[in-house]
């Protein structure tokens, strides 16, 4: 091989790490196209939209405009180069020429760069105006079949309410910021604050047990059993199961301190968590008080309790090694009492069994006024689980804590036990005697669950067995589909079916295809169709596919003949 | 009578009249139980709690502690001097030192009165903490039967909604700031924006429009029908109908910019408005474009077409004397423009007849384009609402503005004819061609509307029909009722009733009369009664006072009777 050619090759390598570094090229593509690559997107034109999590593969990204612009702008200049100022036969000389030319883009003090800045500049500024909007971080839009899902849901979950008694309750969607402080501990600081605009402070709600107190202790209740489904909003760190605004749905029973007040509620729980069908799952047991006793026990002082309790609900998400650390370094525990901590916290397993356990070796337990008493709670709690045959979904847990600082008795947690994401919390509650109290009119004991709605969803969606099921975004029956243009009598049609209280949607169009596309993108079984022989002969054509039925009835009275059928057909 | 003792009374008189004077006695006392009197309630224990508006007279008002120490304080005091200070056998004397002790309670530099001081602040402190909770104002909680009557009146406007082929929607409840601004006009003053904690800006949602918008853009859809029902947020003077966060239902169409769409969004308004039966109402239908075009002929600047919009819209509250006043004032119409407008915002009746007028006289009409447009678009709807027989409800209205900025063509709002309050605006919406494009992907015509669903229930709510209307706020078909202690019984009865999906609750107590009373304010049709007597047998009690039935069975199969029972009876 020519030397020549050898040595310009090695140069134009050395060039074009050069360039690369200076361009870092993927960074200037994505820089230029920022705005532009949101812009999409080949996506069907009729369609209901498709807001899908991981489906994002649908949607073809396209670069900005920007990159486009500066690759005409290379194009040009390399090309005017090449026919201006470069000369000469030679391959290799022209191969290096234009690789020197490629690097003169570059320069920062050639007045065409300038230009290109500006045009850039230009581009990113429109792209801004036209940039994608977007819903806020953590938040998403529920459309179409998740839609139906979630009414699936909700349905399923509000049945099981009701059929406890619990009577239907829905408080404002923010709250004074005064009834809210102090009910949440180390999570305060998560809320969303609306702004002062000269008026009250306000606060949207960070869960619906507090707007319950707030109800109950404003309405002087003692006895009161509710449910309440609702979004509530938390500044979290947003993951694709944790959104910073989701639907809970809560079950409380105020004014009995009684366990079999605790038991109703897990019961409510385990009937939810069966009857939505989400898979194995267990329920995790602990008692404020026995969690406050065994603390004692350890050597926690009195007023670090509570934070103590903030770092052993971290368990789920961290190793003991490094709540030991947070415990130690920054709540000052010394290490003994730590070292105990982690000996207690390990302990989980068979209610009956653990609590028998904790009873025997219990001197210590039994010894503590609170302790005990939390024991004497669960005994009977976890013998009314046996005795209704629900034992076997719970886990005695001495790990368990439970963030929210208003606890005070028995507290669990339901959690998936295989799943698509990793053992995820979908509920969680317990009691919580003194924060109706907190609102200062009288002591009301309550205690109650929320279940995290949009969080079950999301892990359905995930599900292998419900990909394909049969949840339909849309409940139209019948498509009235006019071949042509004659809009007015596919209106006339379709009203006589909307009369008839029927769900009915109709297509004018003079491609049939157009019209099976729709209906079977839209799952409709049943089509009215009126193409120049149907009207000829004022008559209308009734179809269903999938029940291989296609039948000719009088225009003037379809919808008899429709009723009819629908009622008779049974799909095949 | 003696005279010194007459003297005596007169000096008491007067004193009195000083201390009255000084005291304000009645200010005094409001001011010291100023936050206990919210303290409030003797309300029955057992109770879903009761937020009926207008009814507060069911609550006591009590006096805060801060009266009953100042009460205290002055007994205490002068009992004091009588027993030590006071000496004399004469009466009336001892009337006038008392009467002299009680005025130098009133010794600002006594050292008792600084304490008494003392101790009314700690008091009014601890009311403070201790005072009555609120909702936000403009806010309400909802529950019990007002909870049954918006589920029932939501699934009746939902399935209106799905009849007609739309989706559901759910978009969060606050959305980026920019998506919101530069949408509303005037009333952007109303939204209300969170705190800037580090992050985004967010702001919550106004209606309900915007979002669907929104929602179409990010999606890149075209043809799209979808519902909503969902919460809006506006900073508005509340009252009685008119909440600062109330739902609305939306029901929209997307990619449709003919006149088929506009009746299509009509019909389903009206077919609502038949369906929840709130009583005679009437749809005023205007023009966005045939309000320019009208504004045009009157001589009003381009620029200054919005701002009249929104004088207009006006109209329904204020008088147009009012707002001629803002108009030439404010908005620097000169009085010859005024006058024309007013001689056209009267203009109001039988859409066909008043079109025609329009047309007829029409020469001013006809020749401005924007009008003329107008003028068509309404012809072909009035078309289509006389062919399906709705035109009746009707009323073409040459004043009908719609405050939004968004609206480009047909406008309607539905006004109650008759009903508890002044007439009254319940649902409202019109053709919105370029908001989706505002968010810069494509132009998407679109047109709907959105009824406001906490305003129809709060006038239901006062309508006499629906005073005594069968609406419970508790599902619950049977009372397990078991005498005497026995809960752990109880409980074994009502899950075995639970478990065969039964809605049932359970209560426990030693008096018979508690138990019909619970089963008469909740109206749960059936009792399983369990006593003494029953135990001993081994068998419940079913009864069903109203059906007249009573009927012994054994207690461990009762629930197969009890099915069997319920599904046989029928009801005098």
């Amino acid at each position: 091989m020519d030397k020549r050619y050898t040595e310009s090759l090695h140069e134009i390598y050395v060039l074009s790490q050069f360039v690369s570094k200076i361009l870092c090229w993927e960074a200037a593509v994505s820089f230029i196209s920022l705005e532009g690559n949101e812009l999409i997107k080949a996506q069907k034109d009729i369609d209901g939209g498709n807001s899908k999590s991981g489906k994002k593969d649908k949607r073809k990204m396209i670069m900005g405009k920007g990159t486009s612009v500066l690759i005409q702008f290379i194009k040009d200049r390399l090309l005017y180069d090449i026919t201006n100022k470069i000369t000469g036969s030679d391959d290799s000389d022209l191969i290096k020429k234009v690789a020197y030319s490629f690097l003169s883009l570059l320069n920062l003090k050639d007045p065409d760069f300038e230009h290109l800045l500006q045009k850039v500049k230009e581009i990113v500024d429109s792209n801004e105006k036209r940039r994608l909007p977007k819903t806020p971080k953590g938040t998403r839009d529920f459309a179409n079949e998740h839609m139906a899902a979630r009414e699936k849901t909700s349905t399923t979950i509000v049945n099981v309410f009701k059929r406890h008694g619990a009577m239907g309750l829905e408080t404002p969607s923010f709250e004074l910021r005064e009834t809210l402080t102090e009910k949440y501990g180390e999570d305060s600081k998560l809320m969303y604050h609306l702004d002062d605009q000269g008026g009250e402070l306000l606060t949207l709600r960070y869960d619906l047990t507090v707007p319950f107190a707030r109800y109950v202790a404003m309405n002087g209740l003692t006895k009161y059993k509710a449910y309440q489904i609702g979004r509530v909003d938390r500044r979290d760190n947003p993951s694709k199961v944790r959104l910073r605004e989701f639907y809970q749905g809560d079950f409380n029973i105020s004014g009995d301190e009684s366990i079999e007040a605790d038991f109703e509620v897990v019961k409510v729980l385990i009937e939810v968590l069966n009857e939505i069908d989400i898979g194995d799952y267990m329920i995790k047991m602990n008692h404020r008080k026995l969690l406050d006793g065994m603390l004692e026990i350890c050597g926690v002082p009195n007023h670090k309790l509570r934070t103590i309790c903030s770092s052993i609900d971290k368990l789920d998400k961290q190793s003991f090694e490094e709540i030991k650390n947070e415990m130690i370094e920054e709540k000052g525990l010394d290490a003994e009492t730590v070292e105990k901590i982690g000996a207690y916290v390990v302990l989980k397993g068979d209610p009956l069994k653990l609590l028998s356990q904790l009873k025997n070796e219990g001197s210590e337990f039994l010894k503590n006024d609170s302790a005990n008493e939390a024991l004497k709670d669960l005994e009977k709690l976890f013998e009314y689980l046996k005795k209704r045959k629900c034992i076997e979904k719970v886990v005695f847990d001495l790990s368990l804590a439970r963030g929210l600082d208003y606890y005070t008795g028995v507290i669990f947690e339901a959690v998936l036990k295989e799943g698509p994401t990793e053992a995820c919390s979908i509920a969680g509650g317990g009691r919580f005697d003194n924060l109706i109290g907190m609102f200062g009119t009288k002591h009301v004991a309550a205690v109650g669950f929320g279940v995290g709605i949009d969080r079950i969803l999301t892990i359905m969606e995930q599900l292998p067995k419900h990909d394909n099921q049969e949840i339909r975004g849309v409940e139209t029956e019948i498509l009235v589909s006019v071949l042509g243009d004659d809009k007015s009598l596919a209106i006339e049609l379709v009203d006589m079916c909307w009369a008839a209280k029927l769900k009915a949607d109709y297509i004018v169009s003079k491609r049939l295809s157009k019209h099976f596309d729709i209906a079977k993108q839209f799952r409709i079984p049943w089509m009215v169709i009126v193409g120049q022989h149907e009207i000829d002969k004022g008559i209308v054509t009734i179809a269903n596919k999938q029940a291989n039925v296609s039948k000719q009835v009088v225009m003037c009275d379809f919808v008899e003949e429709l009723i009819t059928l629908i009622n008779t057909t049974t799909l095949l």
